[in-house]
């Protein structure tokens, strides 16, 4: 994938107020670090984001367990985050990650494995 | 970008009920096609998502100012689609798209040109 955003900014998570949503939740793109295949798109709370940077694999909240989910901890699929990324309005995140495994329950490398198109 | 997904499932419109939130709404990743790199994330309502294949450009709903909006109308960097993907829960969608112009009003590329780091 070609770098443009080589020269980041660096925000620290202190520094900046994430506008979560009144479930108090954030969504998280991941992306594949090295091909920039977009995985899938889970929701984030702000303990699952201490977690994932704490353990450095992706951690998200599950809106239909009502529990915290370590990506992976089942399959042994575990996204290892390289970045965590944020947007213009600290209301979305991308975590590039490296997957050894596929990301999808289907067994798709990525959950986005289906073209959508008009009638 | 390495395209793991040249052979995508083919869904139509009408053949898939497409889960929308509780405001009628399903988050889209603008995602750009040549280099991965992921743009923004906007909310798409059914009406913006008939107007994207209608027109072949990236219409969303504003949250804030609730109406309808045709990313790049104002700015003239307007988003050519590519490709729809939809994922394996049919709640989050992807828009492939060929973007002329930076995607973010700040001017940045991607919205995405922060880093977050922990403390």
């Amino acid at each position: 994938m070609e770098d443009t955003r080589k020269e980041l900014e660096v925000v620290r998570l202190g520094q900046i107020a994430l506008k979560l949503d009144e479930n108090g939740l954030i969504p998280a793109v991941v992306q594949k670090y090295d091909t920039g295949e977009v995985l899938m798109v889970a929701w984030v709370s702000e303990e699952s984001l201490r977690l994932t940077f704490a353990t450095g694999t992706t951690w998200f909240w599950s809106r239909s367990r009502q529990e915290l989910w370590n990506k992976g901890a089942t399959s042994g699929n575990v996204q290892q985050v390289r970045r965590v990324l944020l947007d213009c309005d600290a209301d979305t995140l991308v975590f590039e990650v490296d997957a050894a495994g596929p990301a999808c329950h289907t067994g798709h490398s990525t959950c986005f494995y289906r073209e959508l198109r008009e009638e």
